[in-house]
């Protein structure tokens, strides 16, 4: 069964950085595959990529709890904005902040890391989300 | 590459007014580009759609903080209701609620804002979810 | 519209019981509607999969609050892991775990439930997932 020019897009909501990760590694493995990833940053997910706190401390979710949280410092492995940066290089990928957020947030692609490709509107998103659209 | 008419489903579990709001603005954008919007209201979400508290204060996810709250709550903008109203005059919605989740709330269709438009098991939802299916 | 033979990949990551039996709900809705149903599990849901724990209490979102709790626990209903025993049962259904978790939680799959039918990497799991992917 062949889906390699199925194209996988992920609507990034959460800000934490377990779901991060877990969005990343869904990236890479899409893009390992030969499939076009196309992200869509909302909410604080969105303020994870700013330029100035990508890097920082984001959390987990709740749930998580003490000995997740051991867990996953333990096995640190690679930051999540660094495993997108090689899907970059490995793969194809497009990273859009969403208009509507951006405004929210008050901030411009200039508060963003250079990792994110542009700002753009919900429907111009939608018009590509062919195939499956993934919410994190 | 068009897909002005692959359908988008949304199974809607959580309540809170983040998850809520960006639901919505997935809705409205994939409707603006012709695609039929199903929704499925589970657990927390179907509660935040009841007649008599649908436009209450339904919190936001435990990661907003109080810097994201304030970004909210500055940004206003329409209730995510509102949208979903308007995604009805512009568009194919059909709001759905899952029948197990009624049972569990002990609730029956006329507790609900009439936005819905009715009842019905996972089966039935499942058999309409063609193509990309989004859990919020 | 037929899709009776359109895969349906659910991708676990949040390891409540709330959203464990959401997730499980849609996949027996999926299998009774003849699609075959892909599992990969994710940190916090590959966590309560494990054969020690699979029963224990794994809590519920932060926003279910009293309410919601008393009218999870009134309701009662099957264990997720008994409603994903039957869709093994009546359908087709591949429950895998996400190497790269198992790795973070330095187990092994003999710590894991039976029900789980291997470990997988990512890039495996999104070779197969065609069509809907979600994320719970």
């Amino acid at each position: 069964m062949e889906n390699h020019e199925e194209p996988l897009s992920l609507v990034l909501f959460s800000g934490t950085d377990d779901k991060l990760s877990a969005a990343a590694v869904l990236a890479v493995g899409a893009a390992a595959m030969g499939r076009p990833v196309h992200l869509f940053l909302q909410y604080w997910a969105l303020d994870a990529f700013r330029a100035d706190r990508i890097l920082k401390d984001h959390g987990l979710s709740p749930e998580a709890g003490a000995a997740g949280a051991e867990a996953v410092s333990r096995h640190g492995g690679e930051h999540w904005s660094e495993i997108l940066r090689q899907v970059k290089e490995i793969g194809e990928i497009d990273i859009q902040a969403c208009a509507l957020s951006m405004d929210m947030f008050q901030i411009q692609q200039s508060d963003l890391d250079p990792i994110v490709n542009g700002v753009t509107g919900v429907a111009s998103f939608m018009s590509t989300a062919t195939g499956a659209v993934v919410f994190i």
